[in-house]
């Protein structure tokens, strides 16, 4: 691969420029229809042109680069993440696959070639959903998914989504537009970082996505009765707390029985709180997610019994409310063979791992057949201000998403 | 007794007034050196005031009313309890006590009586140790035991107790001035409600306290790895709020297998606390109380191996501090005797029993000879909004209190 040793120069520099346009000042925040959104785009539009790319931004706010094929108005292939974070992020979370995309096109353009197929490269406006608490903004709205009611909801300062895409100088009325036809899409590859251990333990820099896996998220309440810590004889308590223990530990038991599944306690409030009070009630999150639906479904139906007997077991009643449910979303096989042809010609090991976390492939595989490649990142950590990749592996993914583009066959449908 | 139609008059009305001062609508929260401390405060010195007192707050928060007997500066029969409350309270736990004592010297006074000796009616300014996380600081500085120390331990917004002395209006350095000489003392009274199920089960309104429960008070806090809940493998996972799950379960364990004993974890609290965030870090208290000192040292000794083979199992470090430690206190056995001719000459029946909970009578012990009175509670529900007693119990608690104090005998010593 000749480009080897150019196309990865500058990603991180770049990055870095990237993560100065943010909200706050001691790690990355940068929320949907912001002025640093406005300012993110414009900085990656400039990047998109120099690679030969024409630019516009799109009506839900994406920022979009089109490096036309052999022929103009061919349909495309389209290689994108996402430009917004989570509140004090780092800052390879979606920007590496941007500025990644950019780079490999800047390649072609400086060596003069142009594929059968068009490249679009995408900065989507939305993924994170932390302004108006809904995911995939950006990347819906072009699968053709938006849903328009969203326009209502509101930021925590209580401005409509409406109201603030007319401040960014967009039109709400005007989202539908963003929607590409599925004819004029030959699939959708997304880089991202890892955000996981899993490919830093087995030693290799990158890896191909199977799955994205399905989530299910509750909020669980138990009651049971407050009491004085002194006097309340051990038999005689119904102690929320313990019963939430017992919970907590039941839906790790169901995630760790199971491969590729994983379940979490993340947010637990316990009432009244004080170290001399029998807890009285006790909230707390469930959040499991697995590679197959079926899976994940499963281990809900074992789950649900199993809290039902602990709460009766200890005189507590039991509220379950799902909040949050997503399906899993696999990525297509024949994308993902070119991806590990790809892996095995630069020599490579082929690691295969479903993703734990949502990405916009996960939208986009409304509108069309999706591939992802993983970058490890140092210990796997991933929405914290101390996230981090190395530059050799910066490298790695860029030649390896080149040439996954270079020898990318569309499917004869 | 002439007075018993009268003495228990308004008690449970001025304890509905006195819940009214509170930091939260729903339950009843007063925390020490709160805008709501200085309320209650200048509530019952009103009343005390009313009922013939002297008033003074002195230098840890204490609201203080003397009563001088025949003499002036007589030593003084002091009778008090607290007039703080765990967070989402009863209204009877500490205040009845209070409000009962100054209905009774009100009754003296009403009726021109004065004693031998002079009563010192105390609204203790910190039992539960809620804010602070370290319980009976008014009494202990009373008591001549108050742990300089404590002025620079933190609330939960960083304020040290120095500075939030200040803030009330007092001097941090003056502590020592609320200390009283034992030879300016004859006993101290406490009647308080039982905050358990013993009375109501043997069906008698009030019950003689023989000895108060030692107990051990720890906040414990595990460290583990924040990480993505979707990302990180169930194997790869130090989770901080699983650990502290088994804990809590253990500290539940060394309990049940003794009689006596208990032991709660009633505060817990997790960081992040975000449902897609695997928790990093917990901090749980500990409060375990025994009947015979012997006991609780020994399930504590069973405990700490335990806690630490959870920590290290899980991959998490801990840390563990001992914020509270007392050993049981014994209840005088002439002042004893003085309560039991008092419940015989009301035709009630003698019930003695320990206390599982702490009470200020524990910390007065190191200055003097205490007795405590206690009345039943419904259902043995404290530290709880649905805390109550009846008018009836409240009365004979009352009658009870005013004859002791009528008939008391101080100790030739």
């Amino acid at each position: 691969m000749n480009a080897s040793s150019t196309i990865s120069t500058g990603i991180l520099s770049r990055l870095d420029v990237l993560a100065t346009v943010s909200e706050t000042r001691n790690g990355l925040t940068r929320r949907y229809l912001t002025v640093q959104h406005r300012e993110a785009n414009d900085l990656v539009g400039v990047w998109m042109g120099e690679a030969g790319m024409q630019v516009h931004q799109d009506a839900v706010g994406n920022i979009i680069g089109r490096y036309e094929g052999k022929c103009d108005g061919a349909p495309a292939l389209i290689i994108g993440s996402h430009l917004d974070t989570v509140v004090m992020a780092g800052k390879y979370d979606g920007m590496l696959g941007v500025v990644t995309a950019i780079q490999c096109v800047r390649d072609l353009h400086m060596r003069g070639i142009r594929m059968p197929f068009a490249i679009e490269v995408v900065g989507f406006a939305d993924e994170e959903g932390v302004r108006f608490q809904s995911t995939y903004l950006g990347s819906r709205a072009i699968a053709g998914t938006f849903r328009q009611e969203l326009l209502e909801s509101r930021d925590a300062d209580g401005m409509t989504m409406a109201d603030a895409l007319r401040a960014f100088g967009l039109d709400p009325d005007e989202i539908d537009t963003a929607a590409k036809r599925s004819e004029d899409v030959i699939g959708y590859l997304e880089l991202h970082i890892e955000q996981g251990p899993v490919l830093e333990s087995m030693d290799e820099p990158v890896g191909v996505v199977t799955a994205i896996a399905g989530a299910t998220r509750r909020t669980v309440t138990l009651s049971g009765v407050a009491g004085h810590a002194g006097t309340v004889p051990m038999g005689n308590r119904q102690d929320a707390l313990l019963a939430a223990a017992e919970c907590a530990l039941a839906v790790e038991g169901v995630a760790t029985k199971r491969t590729h599944c994983v379940a979490t306690v993340g947010r637990m409030e316990v009432e009244p709180g004080a170290p001399n009070v029998i807890p009285g009630s006790v909230t707390f999150s469930i959040d499991i997610r697995a590679d197959e639906d079926a899976k994940r479904i499963e281990a809900l139906a074992e789950l649900d019994p199993w809290l039902a007997e602990i709460a009766d077991k200890r005189g507590c009643t039991l509220n379950m409310e799902t909040v949050h449910e997503a399906t899993s979303v696999t990525c297509a096989p024949w994308i993902l063979r070119q991806i590990e042809a790809a892996i095995s010609a630069d020599e490579g090991r082929v690691i295969r791992l479903p993703s734990g976390a949502g990405h916009d492939a996960a939208a986009m595989a409304d509108l069309t057949d999706i591939g992802m490649i993983f970058v490890r990142c140092t210990g796997g950590i991933s929405h914290n201000p101390d996230e981090t990749i190395t530059a050799a592996d910066a490298a790695v993914g860029a030649r390896l998403l080149l040439r996954v583009i270079e020898n990318f066959q569309a499917e004869d449908k």
